[in-house]
């Protein structure tokens, strides 16, 4: 990828997008397609390997009792307990169902002419945007720097930007954007009238919480909106649940209005709740998937698969090979990545999982491997 | 309201938006606020009251052990089933988080410039079209004619108009469309290029189903979206589960693109999945729904209170009285229909609740009643 590709503006083009079938219906672009290929290992989410706690599997059998009430269209038990964890006002914050709901409703309500987007990134921004009428311009981070944002990035902050997304701990790359960049995008950002979004939903994950934007730092900064889930620390992504922390009061109204009242269910909100209470479990899990993950990232290392370092609980590799057909055989589900705009063939996302399971996966590619170098694939 | 008013283009205005308290949070503007009022007997809610079914509870009870993977995106079980009950093609059907959202999705895919609303009718319709931008005019219903849908109506369906919401039986009223009138309404829509949004997620509680347009009727019509829940009939408004109905695949898709993929959540799909083979269920709550509806409307006739004979499982009244108020101090809780377009101060909406339930209302009423004409209210 030559430098002067790494910015173009652009309409959303084909790769992320879904594209209908013979049949007209969509097709499936993400990972976690467990429904077409049931019974396989699924490394292509990345969630908590642990799964839900028990504490919240049983909030939401408890609740189960209350689905034929409305749920709480303010999230009010769950909002004052989160506003105490933070230590600042419930006013500062939006619930979603899910945090991909905040996405398209930021989108819906900041109505951005002009966005920029990083690439390879999370496919949603754009859906998001695109759905909501905005020109979409790419940042191409490059792979020699193990798709990392760079100082490159300040020149897309011009004047006619509304609105950027920002993904830190990035997906599907693991990378965490360095704090000092990121503070000074987001003071360009305060000075050109720009909607920065800074989705944080893997940030639980980091070892080092210092090196991501404190929830702080937003309460002075109006044009700043954080994202941060349950999904993916807590694992309920069937559940979906998401908030957004902003201190522009204006703006989450905006975004609330652009959404049903009653968006976040009585079960997600329960189990949001109780989830709360799981700090040291979050350590634990914390601990663990950084443990597991250095230890795949060693293997293939030795198996000679080119990886990105990922600071959480997933790891971007590149392969020569099909991988993701080839695991299939092995009853393995990884992502592959070839629709993320900013990436092409070759690129898959593996999670990280439990121990046995990661050998599993590792004990495939090794086989794959093998066979690739005895000259059978 | 004179007849002059009855047509009136207008931005929509304060009377059925959020309020912004001083606090800078939004004011509850629907029923159900339970969170506010607890322990309060609910009434303002219209859902059937046997509550949810012990299928539907065991169904989320199980399912929270498969919380910790995403939804499935194409809901393809509950779209099968579904698919399958009304005889047409899985391509019909798209599934929302609620009804609600896909009232919103709509009018994000439909970008209309001009939409007519029915007034009054759920307040929902106007929040999302307002949200998308569209200029909405509202169609006045009189309440001589117990806001029923009348001839007049079609005066409305002109070249100008790009979307119609209309709600049959109609909520807060309980009124059904005519057949043939909804049938001519929904031909000129077909000559005039305009988008109609038909709303039937009270359709279950109807004795006579065959008022009401057939899914069927709507195969050939590629302009005409049905709207139907799980909500009301089902009892789960804490699990948001609804659907559409239209044979226009392209339309579908574009609502598909301004919503996340996973919005309908794990339980949710289980739930209306059990939901489904409650046909009997369905009929044994239509019956008594009906006969406690006859009760209370005969009650309320003997105490002299105003009401518009419904079909379904709530009831429209007017009352001189501060019936709100003064059913909380009764713990009761009923929904002060004046913020609703096309009302006013003294309109209420009563759910048909158990037969046990409506006797305590109906008490409260008599006291209330019978304190009001010894001049002490």
């Amino acid at each position: 990828m030559t430098k002067g590709m790494r910015r173009k503006a652009a309409r959303i083009r084909g790769s992320g997008l879904p594209r209908i079938t013979a049949g007209g219906m969509m097709e499936y672009i993400h990972g976690g397609d467990i429904y077409t290929y049931e019974g396989m290992t699924d490394f292509s989410v990345n969630i908590n390997p642990f799964g839900p706690s028990g504490q919240v599997l049983e909030a939401v059998r408890t609740e189960a009792a209350h689905i034929g009430a409305y749920p709480d269209s303010r999230c009010r038990k769950l909002r004052c307990a989160l506003a105490e964890r933070y230590g600042i006002s419930e006013e500062n914050f939006i619930f979603g169902n899910g945090a991909a709901e905040l996405i398209f409703s930021a989108a819906f309500a900041g109505r951005p002419r002009r966005a920029v987007l990083t690439a390879p990134s999370f496919a949603e921004y754009a859906m998001a945007l695109e759905a909501a009428g905005c020109e979409v311009v790419y940042h191409y981070m490059e792979e020699e720097e193990s798709f990392r944002l760079t100082e490159r990035y300040m020149e897309e902050l011009t004047e006619d930007v509304d609105m950027i997304f920002l993904c830190s701990p990035d997906n599907p790359s693991g990378q965490v954007i360095d704090l000092p960049l990121l503070d000074r995008i987001i003071g360009r950002c305060g000075e050109l009238g720009i909607r920065a979004v800074i989705d944080q939903c893997f940030c639980e994950f980091l070892e080092r919480s210092y090196s991501i934007l404190p929830v702080e730092a937003v309460l002075d900064k109006p044009w700043v909106l954080l994202l941060r889930a349950f999904t993916k620390m807590h694992a309920m992504p069937g559940l979906r649940l998401g908030y957004g922390i902003c201190s522009d009061r204006a703006f989450l109204e905006k975004m609330e209005l652009v959404t049903q009242p009653w968006n976040v269910s009585v079960p997600a909100q329960a189990a949001g709740l109780a989830a709360l209470s799981e700090t040291e479990r979050v350590q634990r899990t914390r601990a663990y998937v950084a443990r597991e993950r250095r230890r795949i990232e060693k293997e293939l290392e030795h198996m000679g698969i080119t990886y990105y370092p990922s600071a959480v609980n997933y790891i971007l590799l590149y392969s020569r090979y099909d991988l993701s057909a080839l695991l299939k055989e092995h009853n393995i589900l990884i992502r592959d990545c070839s629709n993320y705009e900013g990436l092409r063939k070759g690129y898959y996302r593996i999670a990280v999982k439990m121990r046995k399971e990661n050998d599993m996966l590792l004990k495939a590619l090794r086989e794959i491997y093998k066979e690739g170098t005895s000259g059978r694939l």
